[in-house]
């Protein structure tokens, strides 16, 4: 079971990448709920969310990392590099009945570290 | 096997809330590495990272949930609440014969949403 979370997210960004929208919305339960904690944005609905990604604009590319996957849920981490620069997005993915039912989207910014206790921080 | 992954985080966790560090230190490899990508920081060895950890200030607790786990990796999303209030942290574990061997760490701040192309998007 665990491979078939795994094959869901990496034909889910194999086909953005590849504007396959039609094979792309086939993987998504028609009651999906999208949100974003962050901006507190939510999109429900297949169409909805279809409509939502194939919009984003822009070159855009994400290089996919599969954290870990079982048959209910996945967890991804991607390099979404565009004409802009590169970003990191972590995507959490629940399935039901074998479709993506709900994605939790976050987008850690880069931030200036505050005075550390432990003398033991290094920067890298 | 999912359950020792499960098991070993939420002890991570509970003994961090309970402040329990020769307990806390006992599920770390000695060679564990705990990076934060946001700002570079890196923290290498077992003794580092109970340094780092426990002198944190403030009167922290983590409520956790545990997202998805396996005898190789987990990640957990967590409340991380303190007198200023609370930041949600996403945590990536990596686990060693049965030992915690690296963690990286996310803390996604909130943002304002640029001007969506979709229709679709609605606030929550």
């Amino acid at each position: 079971m665990t491979k078939n979370g795994e094959r869901m997210v990496q034909q889910f960004w194999d086909l953005a990448n590849q504007r396959q929208w039609p094979e792309f919305s086939a993987l998504l339960h028609p009651a999906i709920v999208y949100l974003v904690p962050q901006t507190r944005e939510r999109v429900r609905g297949r169409e909805g969310f279809v409509n939502f990604f194939s919009t984003w604009p822009g070159a855009w590319n994400a290089k996919v990392d599969i954290q870990i996957a079982d048959n209910a849920r996945a967890v991804t981490t991607i390099d979404f590099e565009d004409e802009t620069g590169t970003v990191t997005g972590i995507s959490f993915f629940e399935f039901t009945n074998g479709l993506i039912s709900k994605i939790v989207d976050y987008w850690p910014e880069p931030y200036t570290p505050p005075a550390r206790v432990s003398p033991f921080v290094e920067r890298y």
